[in-house]
């Protein structure tokens, strides 16, 4: 049990700043929004951060910093949180957050995910295996064209086929057709064919909009939503969960410019951390080996950050994505384990017949156990 | 008139990267989402981006691209456009938009500011001067000290009285208490002194208390808010507007990540062009000569996007603050023009009598008329 917000900074200091003097800018940015001096004593104890270490690291002008905040600089809400962690000094240069203690009262207060790892696979049948997911795509195909490519994925068996995370309301498929099409040649095809899969439509939109797709979507029989909440706003989360009981699945779009080497938010922090916090079910992130230069060690990091203890919160469902090979998924499998949601495009629409790729990549994952 | 988002970029090609394929890498990550191998004749005709233009700059691999995406990968909403402009590719690195021309279609849908600078001067009384606006501070004061200073402020006339953007629902002046006293201090101050300040408090929030607390606002009497919307979803913007008719201020909090030398979006489009789009009536920005490095030529065009014809949107005031001196306000007053908010907090404060540092503040900018 802490009541402290604490907060590991590794700062590089510029030209000839001082380290302790970029330490205590941060401690009180972040807090009083005013120089020492002209914070009343009484407040001047309390609220401001308090620098609990400064260490020179190994590189140039490194330094480790540790600052406790109190949670009364926060309350009990994520969006003031985010604020307190990196709201003004986003502003600044040389400052990346590479780990967070967050205050008990704040993590019982946001709540996490409403179904998490547990309710996701009680969807999928509970299967001794990784799920496996895919993106319906291109962006531009009409609306009964992506629901015959979900058609076919879902007799192949992917379990979660989701929207690309760019179709949103474009006029080639707008949405209520596109998710009303889709949803039946899901439901149909799976049935047809035995298999469990579902559809998860992309309601990234303007608040309103985003409301009443989600429960447009619950309407339909759809058991869950894609969103990038970053674009939204992290609350799209909670406020789709809340509202329709939809499993959500959150997209990282928009996130890797914390993601830089001296600045920003160490991934495993913002979309491990952060987003499960803000509710996320799963989380998609880019696999290592892909095109979007995430290492191995990262991956296990974040996967490790979705499913640990973490206060009362439910686990969140790592989904790593991203240049991933329908051949390797076997190997990716064994590799971060039942947990996880594989989620597989480009290569498996690289396979040419749709139905046969989904087969053979439920095919790789389903030998999963054998290898344990 | 337009239906093209055209997109320029700074692009620094990495190792040996080829930068016409960096270029055609973006053009199909935020569209299509697929090797272009992959996508349907018909579809890859329409969607992807086209490349219009690829120059060397000088500097370090560092080349110009301007692509054109079509309306029809966008819509009509501005979450989805910001996933074009820079969803996926924000994971990726040495990729800068230094300007964009969006299409006339979007920018009439998305609306903009709904009361804008003209509706914000009328607030005011239409005074031949820019506006002054302070922030009610520091967080770890009660609700009746946070009152006792708006009071002051009100008394010497300081225009626009806010709540500091770190003020949120903490134990220590929580939301409706500090809401109710604050409004009641500056009305009640204003009617006796004869100024017009107004206060805006700031409803930075999880997305159901943000709609409630602006509610609230707006029964006490406040004529507009603060918030956050990088934090708490651009469309908080018009979604308060809407609901409410509130004028809505925006703070840059959060909106640090994209402003890095080689990566991001260049802040006159965030905080003019998309903040403006977003509906936000006046932006705040970090001015220059303060804490946070922006430059004098770049608030400048910051201003410049804030204020410039823009289809039909109306023009937002710009608020510079951020490190500005009281006995500097004539200077800027007189630099920014008459169509600007100038943010002064810090100082005010150091100005130790805060009724007589708000005159003093408000004196800076009378003589602004005989300047011109």
């Amino acid at each position: 049990m802490t009541e402290t917000l604490r907060v590991t900074y590794e700062l590089r200091a510029e030209h000839d700043e001082d380290p302790r003097t970029k330490a205590r800018d941060i401690a009180y940015e972040q807090t009083v929004e005013l120089s020492p001096a002209l914070v009343p004593g009484e407040v001047d104890e309390r609220i401001p951060g308090r620098i609990e270490q400064l260490e020179p690291l190994p590189g140039d002008r490194l330094w480790q910093a540790v600052i406790a905040f109190p949670a009364a600089a926060i309350g009990t809400e994520l969006t003031q949180a985010l604020n307190v962690l990196f709201g003004n000094i986003s502003l600044k240069r040389g400052i990346r957050i590479v780990d967070v203690e967050w205050p008990t009262s704040l993590l019982d207060a946001v709540g996490g995910p409403r179904l998490g790892i547990e309710g996701l696979r009680a969807m999928a049948g509970s299967p001794a295996r990784p799920l496996v997911a895919t993106a319906v795509k291109p962006m531009g195909l009409g609306a009964a064209e992506l629901a015959d490519i979900c058609a076919r994925f879902a007799r192949g068996g992917i379990d979660i086929i989701k929207d690309d995370h760019g179709l949103a309301n474009q006029p080639s498929a707008p949405y209520y057709e596109r998710v009303a099409r889709s949803q039946e040649a899901v439901t149909g095809a799976a049935a047809a064919s035995g298999t469990r899969s579902v559809y998860f439509p992309n309601v990234s939109a303007p608040w309103p909009h985003m409301m009443e797709r989600s429960e447009y979507a619950r309407a339909q029989g759809c058991p869950g939503v894609l969103v990038n909440p970053m674009i939204t706003g992290l609350d799209a989360i909670h406020s789709i969960a809340d509202e329709t009981g939809l499993a959500v699945l959150a997209h990282p779009s928009l996130t890797g410019s914390y993601f830089l080497p001296d600045h920003g938010i160490v991934p495993e922090v913002l979309l491990g951390d952060i987003f499960r916090m803000a509710g996320a079910d799963a989380v998609i992130y880019p696999n290592v080996g892909g095109r979007f230069g995430f290492s191995g060690a990262l991956c296990g990091r974040i996967n490790d950050h979705l499913r640990r203890p973490f206060a009362g919160l439910r686990a969140a469902m790592p989904a790593p994505g991203g240049g991933m090979a329908v051949d390797q998924a076997g190997h990716w499998a064994a590799r971060y384990g039942r947990d996880t949601i594989l989620l597989i495009g480009g290569s498996l629409y690289a396979q040419g017949d749709l139905e046969t790729g989904s087969r053979r990549l439920r095919a790789a994952v389903e030998t999963f156990d054998e290898r344990e």
